[in-house]
């Protein structure tokens, strides 16, 4: 059944009022009609839903049922990401919904070649969004990502609020570093929250990584091969699913 | 230390007589000069080497040493990808290539939409070889992956040459099947080998699947998600890095 991803404030008792984008979606790419059933998502839950009014303007879906989510990993996973070359970052975005991110923070390292525009941000962050939303409904998730862009000073004040937070770094595959990354996963139960950060194309400098584990990350090798800064986002979020979904 | 991929007909003695790209990056890209040292990989082994002469058209190494290799999947995993849409076939050879795959066999599925024109078929191979040839280097690998277009009955009959053989299935994601990859993994060892089949957009039909079946692959879910086609084989790779390289 057809999903769509609605804002808390779509939902009056048991009525929910979708974009115009999502009606547009509903009636003229869907083909569907009033009495046809969608899901709906509102970032609360996910519930089964009728079609009770469809126009070109407005889709308003009646609340028949709520599911049970079963497509989210176990723990909450942040991706802190130091902003790559070129569009990369859209794939990241993309490929990381898919896989279950709860939480993509986007950070400027030292050694980032990009940088954006403090104009751009709002911008950058609407396009991320948006793919991360299509993502999301492709791949069945029930909760859309958050995406924000953060300082690197943010990024490490931010480990407070979670259970465990790991670097990834090539130094440790090439050290032949390999027990950090299972051993924290290993710690772990379901609820609670992970957070890793991803360098840019040059690696992330020794300062940064100097302060990152004096602030309790662990550097942690991602396999023996060295991975560009875009593929170990979707190695760590294979290795979570793979760890909790299918080890379990 | 810079690393070149040579055909083995590149070694006579202890010397290695260099393409004319590669003359050209050892010369122009990375500024090098007779005597400075190279690390060389002709798919026998890794070789640290001494320029001993240098031009526009040649570059000529000996042999100081043979490395031992580390940067190799314990298993050797062959992915079976069907064609998908568009270039995405391009990202998974650079991204499969980063992630340790050692064989990639692209073949045409019922639902493929892409098709490849016969005549065609060896530039497309030379270009994915070419993605993998860089990725290779760039991740350290030690081995070239091999990259072949053949067809779904090829995929088949190749079942027998692999210690296990599974099928990247969405619908055991969604009935729930949990078990089989990591059943699968924990079966393998060290010198083993895994053929992973990933359908096309659509799916691979019921036809094929069953066929699939019978000719011995199992159905098995990469989590709870939908994944797109293109990122299926990198759950898959990482997966199998974790399980073998750091979960030891």
């Amino acid at each position: 059944m057809q999903r769509y991803f609605v804002e808390q404030t779509a939902r009056a008792g048991n009525t929910f009022t979708l974009s115009k984008d999502d009606a547009h979606h509903i009636k003229n790419v869907m083909r569907m009609d009033v009495g046809d059933e969608i899901l709906v998502l509102d970032g609360t839950g996910l519930f089964r839903c009728r079609l009770e009014q469809l126009d070109k303007q407005t889709a308003v879906a009646e609340l028949l049922e709520e599911l049970p989510i079963e497509t989210e990993l176990p723990i909450h996973v942040t991706i802190a990401y130091a902003l790559p070359k070129g569009d990369k970052v859209e794939l990241v975005a993309q490929k990381a919904t898919e896989l279950g991110v709860s939480r993509l923070l986007v950070f400027e390292s030292a050694r980032s070649v990009s940088k954006w525009d403090a104009k751009k941000i709002p911008k950058k962050l609407e396009r991320l969004q948006k793919i991360s939303k299509e993502a999301a409904e492709q791949s069945y998730r029930a909760h859309l990502p958050t995406i924000e862009y953060v300082t690197y000073d943010e990024v490490l004040q931010c480990a407070a609020d979670y259970t465990a937070c790991l670097i990834a770094y090539e130094e440790s595959a090439k050290e032949g570093e390999a027990a950090a990354f299972a051993s924290t996963l290993s710690r772990l139960q379901s609820g609670d929250s992970l957070l890793v950060v991803i360098g840019p194309e040059g690696g992330l400098t020794e300062t940064e990584v100097t302060r990152l584990t004096a602030g309790g990350f662990v550097p942690a090798s991602l396999g023996r091969r060295i991975l560009r800064t875009e593929t170990a986002p979707l190695y760590v979020l294979s290795a979570v699913s793979y760890h909790f979904e299918l080890k379990g």
